[in-house]
């Protein structure tokens, strides 16, 4: 849009608008309600215009999607079709990685509702006007929906909770590791969590081989004196299962880290209460280009220290991602509130929700079908928030070879040209490896076309 | 805008668009060709409705912006008239940080040629679609406007250079550290730079007690054996002189933070060629609340390991800061092509070099009249880039109070109620204090007036 003022003259401008106006009234006779994206079609001319970037992005990534009768999302009869799709034999599928783009469908749908605008000179500062808040670097904004959002679900307490943001929940969780650890000269503390724990965690907390913290290992067979940190995925990464902390002694400090604790994944069954607790926008809302986590902290002095980590390692968060996410999370929230019969719109989480089980019940035939690998099975409970009773649908699923495939992530690269995360990465053995459940329809369809067959067919 | 489908009806938008007409019909009668501040007031109509996040900064944060008969920025004129400012005797003068807020009124009068638009449902994913480039998070939009105004300006080498993004140059500063430490058990490495140094190098290095690498001191007095880490700053923060590396010996490894290294602050006298060079978009267009600085790498194993140390730290950096900073500066790089006498506009560069021209003509005035204090003197040099010859002009102004005040930030915190950075930070005495200079007009005017008076009146 920098051109323009160059580029368009008031007559231009005068001869779009009256171009906008007969499609108004072409409309308007016609009589059309229309949906988010008909919206969308109309009022992006003037962001379209405004960037080639945008542009690029439009003609690039705005798919035909199609819709039901009843305006609900198509992504469950699309990803129905797994066995029908065309098969593309070298097409290496990766997931490897938890990339949440499955949630891109929604967002589609949803238009011009979450469309951010930006204008050159916000968010100069590096400062937010937060009312002299203990994390300098929060947008009120993000702070208000994220306290919403937790309410509307009702996964974590906010209340008497300060918020820390991060540049995702992974700087969060250096910055707990920062603020517990003792800075006194009694050495690195031992972190500690029950394998299988993620990937990342031993790889991110040796990488400077910090004296204020050391990854301890296995929090099921640590038999460390003194204080430790243990770490308490729930839902856990890679398994999906509920957590508790293992080690039961009283110098223990505990991070909670409960980014995967949303209704898509989980029933809520209870309000999240811990000391420290770690969220994501990467696997909550699916934007893991935004960078955005929050951790809900009830000691001031630890969230005060999480800030300072912060500050050093970044000098705060991205303002524009912060306005950004507060508008997604403001979005999840009001579609709450609009959901049911009244309107024919599910709300993000019934959407999210119904897409996971759809996967999952695809998954569990498949397994059923080979009998050569397996998927854990976990029990029902109900959901606060959804209001009925279901198994966790995780966003990995931990998958086991059986019968004789010993390295299964090798098996399933060699043969199946679909690359998953070894167990071993996870202080598990290779006969497990971790797959996404988030990625997009058409590789999520390949991955079950290829091991329904794979299984069968191949040893 | 979450809320449009719902609360605007398609007569409604019809009845906006024909108001919107009956504008354009008017101005075009008028013969107006407008300035960008009306074409942001008119085509602002949709996205002020968007959210109430824009809606609260257009109405909080957009100015009167006057203009001379040229159509060029006020600035100068309204910061020449710092002794008839109405002084607010109470209010504290916060100018410890270099807090960039001086370009705010050059992006507002841009207008909306900076206004990013980012549909919900883009950069999803944690990857950037750029072609396998070894920073596998780096938006290839921005590598092309990062190569692009280093070229426009000629103050950095980017030929044959990797670039790597992070969130900003202080994750960048630790990431070349991860990446030039040796990672055996040779234990920590030291990291020295010059006192002056910028305050927070030894905070940033020790803060995890890294068996990396650790805090070395001033290197003019730098004795240890073995490798080492020299930090080179230039132009230097805080005291504005370019520098070269002081401790000269074999085992030396340099980084050279750039952040200053632009046409606003120094004369660009060469086209900076260096193994590991650091940006930021905070001190460059003034965009700190992005959080995007890039760094310059020569080597392949150097770079792999800066993006290494982002991926651990946070998987990452921001695709939507990634995104506005790529069109900002894909402004600032257009703005040069089309500056001079046929347009009337500044470039940046022109604009942002006046800015600071004026407040050091002021700051030395003051200087000279109350003989109190002093400021650096600079040679003047000729600028490869603006054409001319002058001083450097910093960011910050390295003040010493002369004749019996010992504290300088003290005196200045308790009779003027000026807040600034004392000396003994940055490894020198506290008769220094480093002054921000590139915060708002009303602040620094405010400032001005309060030395100009102090140092004559209250000793």
């Amino acid at each position: 849009m920098g051109q323009v003022p160059r580029i368009l003259s008031w007559r231009n401008m005068l001869v779009l608008s009256l171009a906008v106006n007969f499609s108004l009234i072409l409309r308007i006779l016609k009589g059309g309600g229309g949906n988010s994206l008909d919206i969308m079609a109309y009022v992006s001319i003037w962001p379209v215009v405004s960037t080639s970037l945008d542009r690029t992005a439009y003609n690039s990534m705005w798919p035909v999607v199609s819709r039901t009768a009843s305006g609900t999302s198509s992504l469950s009869s699309s990803s129905c079709n797994y066995n029908e799709i065309e098969e593309d034999d070298d097409r290496i599928i990766n997931l490897k990685l938890g990339d949440p783009t499955v949630y891109e469908r929604y967002w589609q749908e949803m238009g011009e509702m979450t469309t951010m605008v930006i204008p050159g000179w916000q968010s100069l500062s590096y400062f937010s006007d937060n009312n002299n808040n203990l994390c300098w670097f929060l947008e009120p904004e993000l702070g208000k929906e994220i306290v919403r959002v937790h309410k509307v679900v009702g996964n974590a307490v906010t209340q008497d909770r300060f918020i820390v943001v991060g540049t995702g929940s992974t700087q969060l969780y250096q910055a707990a590791l920062y603020a517990l650890s003792p800075h006194d000269d009694s050495g690195p503390i031992d972190v500690v969590s029950a394998a299988p724990f993620y990937s990342s965690y031993p790889l991110i907390t040796d990488c400077l081989k910090s004296g204020l913290y050391r990854w301890g290992g296995d929090a099921k067979t640590y038999k460390g004196e003194g204080p430790y940190i243990e770490l308490v995925t729930s839902p856990n990464n890679p398994d999906g299962f509920l957590r508790h902390s293992v080690v039961n002694r009283s110098k223990g400090i505990l991070i909670h880290d409960l980014a995967y604790y949303w209704p898509q994944y989980t029933p809520i069954t209870s309000i999240a209460d811990h000391d420290v607790m770690l969220f994501t926008a990467s696997k909550s809302t699916g934007h893991a280009g935004m960078r955005i986590g929050w951790g809900l902290v009830k000691d001031r002095e630890t969230a005060r220290k999480m800030t300072e980590y912060i500050e050093l390692n970044t000098i705060g968060v991205s303002k524009d991602s912060q306005l950004r996410a507060a508008k997604v999370l403001k979005v999840v929230s009001d579609s709450c509130g609009r959901s049911g019969n009244e309107t024919k719109t599910k709300s993000f989480f019934e959407h999210s929700y119904d897409a996971m089980s759809e996967r999952w019940k695809l998954l569990r035939q498949a397994a059923k079908n080979s009998k050569r690998f397996t998927v854990p099975d976990f029990t029902s409970q109900r959901c606060n928030f959804l209001g009925k009773v279901f198994e966790s649908q995780p966003a990995f699923a931990w998958l086991k070879c059986e019968e004789g495939i010993i390295d299964c992530e090798k098996f399933l690269r060699e043969k199946k040209k679909i690359l998953t995360k070894s167990g071993k990465y996870f202080g598990d053995d290779q006969s497990y490896v971790r797959i996404s459940m988030l990625d997009r329809d058409s590789n999520f369809n390949i991955f079950l076309s290829r091991i329904s067959s794979s299984f069968n067919s191949t040893l």
